[in-house]
């Protein structure tokens, strides 16, 4: 059985861009904290944003067969979803051989689950357990090729 | 505004376990091609499996507020889910003073981000883009504090 | 020539903590910018202390003779000394063999550094320079081991 | 509250450099053990080096807005600097889209720690405290880009 | 006593390739086992392509004076070599300033130390012991520089 | 296929220690300059103990299997052996449930990969390869658990 990175040799370097999203449902109170700003923690939003540009560097240390890029921008918004979820958006840019998807999702997945660290004492119930805790609709919905663009629709949360 | 890593200097350490659990919506051609083992990247459940461990691991590097934790053990498991899924499922343990369900997280979510770039060619349409793939469904599905077990409901995927 | 980590088996495990600061010059007008949350790249004290708190997770990483270490707390502080000044000032908490003093100096300078970085666009002189930006006075200034305890008084800035 | 890597995917990629520096004020005696090769934990200076020449290479991990940068050169000195001091001075070279002195900073401070790592059991007071040690001065004394070359007097130390 | 990163900064970034090689001897019985799939911590030639895939992206992160290299591909085999030997081989390529040997080279030997970690139950002796285990003959057995090719002869396992 | 770390939590924390040991062939001309301490690139040993000491604390971040241990000493030997050879000896301690053997051969097998990095331009022939230059012989020579003590006779370099 083989494991084969693909070989980006012969490719030209061009502009890459990708933007991926998800959710994390949460208690309608955790939710009402965090727009108080009651979080004892920290601030959950604005550190998903700075834990998903960091991971976003750490992509091809994670994924095994993901070639090292020399990324040229990541952003990483994340947002309050309706009365129960929050919203984590990443783009990443880079010139490369190949495309930066998984870093748009790396940084998406750690900004998420960052927000779940941050709140997770309000979210557990007596027993330890999350029954209320999710992270949903993590996907690609945008990516760029030189020339190329495609989008993709996204729901609303 | 602050920010909050718990101070667990004081709590005794005791035998600690979680599982995390999650799936990846793929086409059921993917799902069939990765039944018949002719993923040209190679074997993505184990593959998956063996980053799934080695995110585990790095916890406390990718999640701010995250204590370095001594883990006794990271078992990944990744197994086919009906006919448009694979499903990632992570149990922690230690000895520690905080419990490890963002490790176990951390495995399940980096463990289908692996599934997702092993498989990548065979889901994008013909824009480039992933209309098909969505990570779902990420979620704590059983806490042990030593003394202390919850377990919550599966659901079938 | 010889370079030696030193063996710690024989020591027993007791609490330790440290406390670390340091202070970064910067002009007044970055320093006003910084109080009115005009700074284009974000909220540097905040920042500053998320990447010190990581950054205190990576000390034995860093620093080569450095064992790694349980942290049971970082705390980072990031606070605007005077016109002319940022000081960070990180305490660790651990239960080991050995002390925690470079795991605070780590998490100090990491957030100084992070500091300069965000807001080197406003301290940068025509000709690109950084003639007024110096972090200075990075100390330990309290240092804990079980029983024993020892405080230096602390200059203001 | 926003935070925002600079998008640099438009500029140009071009030569740049940059030198920083930065001071460790220590007791005369342990300057003078360095001098005489008898520090217990090995060679302070040469150690500094490596560890400052690794962490310049670790910079993008460190700081959350920093670029990952392909790093052409890092040249690390590390010298007794009088009676009661040692100095480390980084210089960074790379051809990006954006410049490198946050590299010759962490160079540099991750050199001024493991300075201080190594003596450390020399400048411990009966306390356990650190009343003598402290990193100064760390600045960046030179920034090059490509056509444009800045210089700013050092001060001696 | 200096110690000094090669200067790349004027050299050209050409195509950039090495391969490297090497054996671990195991007990005939344990190479049995593995052909027949029974290693009970799993499959250790997939593993050992894994983690050699991973380490290569590490290189410089481990070896103080290597560049970071923009990895175009790795390659890692691993293959049954007579009745007591694995033998992994590695290929990394890139468009570089300086060449992927070392990359090579880290790849073959963190892949030759999985392979050691998954079977080493089945080489201890009754006193703990390895006294059969043993890694040999790494060696770089191509490199090529665009343009220029050498091949060395490779010894039979 | 399933992959398995080894599930410690049941294990009693006790004493351990492992060294291991490995030889770099090299040319004697290269051998010379390195007792001459004429090598361009630095101090090949004192080098190779610093990135060995490092790279034993990376352990279990390069092979997946292996448990995060809190390493209590790291030591690693690095001398000229014979007229032909550098060897590297490494010894980890620790206070844990499982044993050290892959910390000891990691630093071992880095601490030689880093000798051959500061040498290869000595090594290297006129067609850009390594005809002279391997590692040869990396073995574990000594594992001790509280209380049982094994040891295997070493041959000389």
């Amino acid at each position: 059985m083989n494991v084969v990175m693909v070989d980006v040799s012969g490719k030209p370097e061009v502009f890459r861009e990708a933007t991926a999203t998800g959710l994390i449902r949460l208690k309608p109170e955790t939710v009402k904290l965090i727009k108080e700003c009651k979080i004892a923690k920290g601030e959950p939003l604005y550190t998903a944003k700075i834990a998903g540009i960091l991971a976003a560097k750490e992509t091809s240390a994670l994924i095994p067969l993901c070639h090292p890029l020399p990324l040229t921008n990541v952003e990483v918004e994340v947002r309050i979803a309706g009365k129960s979820g929050v919203e984590v958006t990443a783009t990443v840019k880079t010139k490369a051989q190949t495309g930066v998807e998984m870093e748009a999702l790396t940084a998406t997945t750690v900004g998420l689950l960052t927000v779940w660290d941050m709140v997770k004492q309000y979210e557990k119930d007596q027993a330890g357990q999350y029954p209320h805790t999710a992270m949903e609709s993590i996907r690609v919905v945008k990516k760029v090729k030189e020339g190329v663009t495609g989008e993709r629709k996204r729901k609303k949360a």
